[in-house]
């Protein structure tokens, strides 16, 4: 499949492309990133700075929606504007078709792909989200996403709202780099692994070892509140934007059906306290979610029919998970409500 | 579709063809079946006589599912022999690959299509199970499934064994007929309106539709056992063969995902209480269940990959119906083990 689209790459859906599965083999992401970063000594070239960057991202998909939640627990809103794509893509690029004639506001772009080549003239690989753009040249600094949202906790640290969280605590670094090591190859990934398996062995291979790590964190989140104890950190964002993908889209369109979300309890409470915590459910956008998966995988979604449900009023319910102590954001605040311009539509979320 | 693949039927998975979806279209079932009747008398030339009918069914097809149910509650085996064909078929027709040689041990066929060539050289339709062949001209009789399983209780009534259920009371006819009218439109066939709908509007209208007339059973077995009251009927049998397909093909396969069976609590326990009840559970074969819709709907599952779940241990978990009052039999008896050679392997169940 991949000769047919013209495609070599099979980096999954923060990338734009034709085929996703490639018959007989094992889905592989494709990880080389543009690797630049901002920071506050500006050693890259791209000096932390309010007002210069502009965070292109889609609300459908999970890498991009790490960095939405982030910027907003920290409170950059004012700092690094946001850019948002439609749930769907060409085969060229993402593009800023919710935006009034179709252009981004600020870059006046119609596609992301503008951005990438107006840095790489030849860029030769999928236009991904997230990605960070300088506003003045309009040149895509970064689209490395693990590293995007840590380095809003590191580096623009001076820039975060009063009473900010610490999503990336020092002391707890090393253990946390390893949970989120875990969740990122089994979970976060496993969730494609099983979608875009080229071979009924290569998708029960990648079945097994999905909720294998999902039986694995229940266990961890079964008698603490959040993955590094008692307030909410990185990990906790990199998980829920996994499970919350899960009923709506990875239980039948990628086959991960061993349970339903709803049907493992630990990880249904866990994920029902993040969705009712400030961040997770109000930047949680289920229309633009299901669109994206049901739309763009046509290889294995060819009628591009996008099912009516999940019924996702269980979101809204009581979760119990206050009896275990901690709370999110410790001896911090939670952020105040979205901001202006940035609101997921009502009809979009059980948040209505 | 119909044109790319040589096909203008589009009659769900009794038929063997190779387009389920018409674009833009509603999902239409072709319902024009063999008419021909088994009877007491005669009438139609088919009289009713033990060792002269074999019946051909595939355990993956709802459709057929019912006369393999039929046929063991009323103790029909010793009677009118049964074939079971594969759970995959091609375009040409369902085929016995389970048999020794890839024949069946009676007709000698290869393909049951060779039974409707047998009686009608230019049989233009699609092959559909079940059907009844006489065994000694290889001739299909009758492939109206309808009328199959209530022809099977009323007219070889003195051949049932003793105990058997009476699935079609007289008493209970004009109220049963139109219960069997709403399951069948609505939810039988309704799961196929919602897995074959050509776009997104008739798609979401099947959808509606399906879940309103769910909660309407929903309601009516909140009251009371069985469908039509203290005991099972023919109007149990035919709504079972669609709830125990819903989670393991009709959720993710066919989108008919508000909730799984499992979350609806009482047809999750109204199913549970049928599977557990001889002649149900234990003709149920997951495995072919699975295989059927996921391999032969290249037109909605083009890689062909079957899912591994949903975990079934839930079917042996307790019901709690009991307290409702009545027993599935009534006045009769459960019918004894499944006959020999006509097990389900034990592992296509969790009956194990």
């Amino acid at each position: 499949m991949s000769t047919a689209s013209g495609t070599t790459t099979t980096d999954g859906d923060t990338s734009t492309k034709g085929a996703y599965v490639t018959s007989g083999e094992e889905f592989t992401r494709d990880t080389a990133y543009i690797e630049d970063r901002i920071t506050t000594d500006g050693r890259h070239g791209w000096p932390v700075e309010p007002g210069r960057y502009r965070l292109v991202a889609a609300r459908a998909c999970p890498w991009a929606h790490r960095s939405i939640i982030v910027r907003r627990l920290l409170g950059l809103e004012g700092v690094i504007s946001q850019g948002i794509t439609g749930p769907t893509h060409d085969r060229r690029s993402w593009t800023f078709d919710l935006d009034e004639g179709g252009r981004d506001p600020v870059l006046g772009y119609e596609r992301l792909q503008e951005a990438y080549l107006a840095r790489f003239p030849d860029y030769p690989k999928g236009i991904t989200v997230p990605a960070v753009v300088e506003e003045s040249s309009g040149k895509v600094v970064t689209n490395d996403f693990p590293q995007i949202t840590l380095d809003l906790s590191t580096q623009w640290r001076e820039h975060h709202r009063p009473g900010a969280p610490d999503l990336y605590p020092e002391a707890l670094r090393e253990e946390m780099d390893a949970v989120m090591r875990h969740v990122y190859t089994e979970i976060n990934n496993g969730v494609y692994r099983c979608g875009f398996a080229g071979s009924q062995e290569s998708y029960e291979k990648a079945y097994d070892r999905l909720f294998a790590a999902l039986d694995v964190v229940s266990e961890r989140l079964g008698t603490r509140r959040y993955l590094m104890g008692d307030t909410i950190t990185e990990a906790d964002v990199r998980l829920y934007t996994t499970l919350v993908r899960f009923d709506p889209v990875y239980h039948g369109h990628f086959k991960c059906n061993r349970q339903k979300l709803t049907e493992m309890p630990v990880l249904w409470a866990y994920a029902r306290d993040l969705f009712q915590t400030p961040g997770f459910g109000d930047t949680t956008d289920f229309a633009h979610i299901k669109a994206h998966y049901y739309v763009v995988h046509e290889d294995i979604n060819p009628t591009g029919v996008v099912p009516k449900g999940p019924d996702l009023a269980g979101w809204l319910t009581p979760h119990g998970r206050e009896e275990m102590g901690g709370s999110p954001f410790g001896a911090g605040t939670a952020p105040g409500p979205v901001a202006a311009g940035e609101e997921v539509p009502a009809d979009h979320t059980p948040l209505g």
